[in-house]
């Protein structure tokens, strides 16, 4: 009988890191020969378990120990990174989920409910452009007629890159199958941010993730002289866009959302010359439909109000939206209990980056995701880290928190 | 005996505009064959007057009428305009002198002082990126080593395209002598600007050009993640950079001057990010030079604020600075009363652009311009527009000043 290691999982993941990454941190992008090396990999390590294996009509891998019930517990991860990427962000979650499968599997008695660990396939969508590519084709939502489109800089099609590893893009939807008897799904995370560091706790139990607004602001003034035109007598697209920097945090503030402009560009963009126009681009963020909307609504006035204040006009245009997608109540109450059981103190957070546990929740499958604390608030870069004192906590608490389910899930009430 | 008649002005801009420009407008980019072209149409003109014509070592071109005095008046234009230019800028100085220069040589008597019509040679600087070429040179102000190395956008040096037109640019500021024996200098301009068109004026005199401060200011705070930030947390360079815009309103309108926002970057640019990096090119302008101090002063402090509330650093870079150029006060004087006499109204305001003008004060000659109504404040652009009747009590009203100058000039006390 084994017994669960949580100082392995830190050994594997840097043995993934040495063999898949370089100076430049991890570079296992989805589809690639380093994202094959790295599955390759994986497989070695499951092929020492008692488990059956197989990889779905998505490219999702699948790992499968066979317990008393049919129910299912999932535990995902993502073993693809962005370029340049950092160690542990979807590794982590697929090397406690799969340090977890060994330790049941060690105990040498069927669990009361099947366990599976799954590695979706393309989480970042960093050479396409469209994350969450494996969840969301088994979560069936994924659009098919725009992925069909997609292609990397070098112009390849999504379909010739799944073709290559032998994928076949017209079936990529038969994934949704696998979630047939799924009756929970756990990943643990990076936070990705630095609220846990801010506030010295290891850990907490994820929420939910936000609902997205992401909105293209266009402000359209007039060109002028900018010695000739009297300051009164200017229509400056600048002015506007300018004023909604503080209106924003302003309004995140009020509703306890995120909101960010992340770019800015003006034209004629000449210093002789008054903006003529300013295009910003704004995401809000919240958990809360409502006051999602009532963020979206306050940005809208606050940038027509400063459209009339400076004579120009707003036009507004969304680039893309997501609902917030809040996890089951019972798991996270099991989360938090688990994390509390584990460290002492546990925290309810939202999260703010969409997970492949959003697309596995929209599915109707009970969700929760587990977060342990960032470093620097920082990932998606080789900086990306996390104390091991706390990654061990994590596979701990994590492991803690897949046990209390399976008791769960095995007793009648749950059913 | 001919006397003034600013209907032939307007008729000769409609001529010259016929014969150089296009549907897009005026063509008459200097050094280019259709500026060759308007300055031959220009030459026609004055070999029907009995002048001596001559082109200086930087290309400007001289037309003396010889006066009982040595002492010269300078009457200023430019022929050359931007691509796609109105049909007034430059050409209605260059014109309305021309018709002055006709008048006073048709009174068949020496004028008391000489009298010299000047075409300077690239006012506009649309092809080098290098305003005030001739001007500059004739002034002594040319930064001959800079002028050295300017190109064209197909690599064509500013040496070559003169040489091209038969000016040698080692010898340009040999062209400085034509300045030996100015007494004054007057140019007429369309405004640029709408000041006239609000306060339903004809005309101004001009009390000088704006100093101009010109500088690259950079905020340098931390790419985050756009969902997993708290807003508490960010370092948000294009917060401290949006809270300029208002600013510059207050610090323009406490001192009275201009202060334009041109151009805005931001780094990493996408919606998903904190702006790490934000660069905006702000141009500050006033006719009073401790003023300009104050209103940079005012603006650094303001930037140095607004990143300490953001937890960001502000760089600070000048691009280009020049000092305000106050025109001469006898000859501000002499052009408001000639304007009152010939439209009852005058006012008095600075200049936004620089022009000619500028250089020529900054050599030292006693200086003054006048200024008439623009439509639409807009120049540089085919719409470019002011009422004929303007046009006409313009050059009515530069001729008189013309008249009073030259009659101030020969009298003793100005000796």
């Amino acid at each position: 009988m084994s017994s669960l290691d949580p100082a392995r999982t830190i050994r594997e993941l840097k043995e993934l890191r040495a063999l898949t990454g370089d100076t430049n941190g991890a570079q296992r992008v989805a589809f690639t020969p380093t994202w094959c090396t790295a599955r390759e990999w994986l497989l070695s390590k499951l092929a020492e378990l008692p488990v059956e294996t197989h990889r779905d009509a998505a490219g999702n891998l699948w790992s499968t120990l066979r317990g008393e019930s049919t129910r299912e517990l999932l535990i995902g991860g993502h073993i693809d990174s962005v370029p340049n990427g950092g160690w542990l962000d979807g590794s982590l979650n697929l090397l406690a989920g799969l340090e977890i499968l060994r330790r049941v599997a060690g105990e040498g008695i069927r669990p009361p409910v099947t366990l599976r660990l799954v590695d979706w396939a393309d989480e970042e969508g960093a050479r396409f452009g469209k994350s969450l590519f494996g969840s969301s084709a088994c979560a069936g939502t994924l659009d098919v007629d725009e992925a069909r489109e997609l292609r990397d800089r070098d112009g390849i099609l999504l379909s010739e890159a799944l073709r290559e590893v032998g994928i076949d893009f017209k079936r990529v939807m038969e994934s949704g199958s696998e979630l047939a008897n799924a009756a929970a799904y756990l990943e643990l995370h990076i936070e990705q941010g630095p609220v846990l560091l801010d506030k010295d706790l290891a850990l907490a139990a994820v929420l939910g993730t936000f609902g997205v607004e992401r909105h293209a602001i266009t402000f359209h003034g007039q060109a002028a002289h900018s010695g000739s035109t009297p300051m009164n007598r200017r229509r400056d697209a600048f002015l506007a866009a300018g004023k909604m920097s503080s209106a924003i945090y302003d309004i995140a503030e009020k509703h306890g959302g995120v909101c960010t402009i992340g770019s800015c560009t003006t034209s004629p963009g000449i210093v002789t010359s008054v903006v003529a126009e300013c295009r910003i681009a704004l995401d809000q963020r919240h958990l809360d439909a409502d006051a999602l909307a009532a963020m979206l609504r306050e940005a809208q006035e606050a940038s027509e109000r400063f459209a009339l204040e400076g004579n120009v006009t707003a036009d507004w245009s969304r680039i893309w939206h997501i609902e917030p997608i809040l996890f089951d109540p019972q798991l996270i109450e099991l989360c938090d209990e688990s994390i509390r059981e584990t460290c002492g103190t546990s925290h309810r957070m939202p999260s703010g980056p969409l997970h492949d546990a959003a697309e596995i929740s929209r599915a109707g499958v009970p969700t929760v995701m587990m977060f342990v604390q960032s470093l620097h608030g920082i990932s998606h870069n080789k900086i990306e880290d996390t104390r091991e004192d706390h990654l061990a906590l994590a596979v701990r608490a994590f492991d803690r928190l897949a046990t209390n389910v399976m008791r769960q899930l095995a007793s009648p009430e749950r059913g």
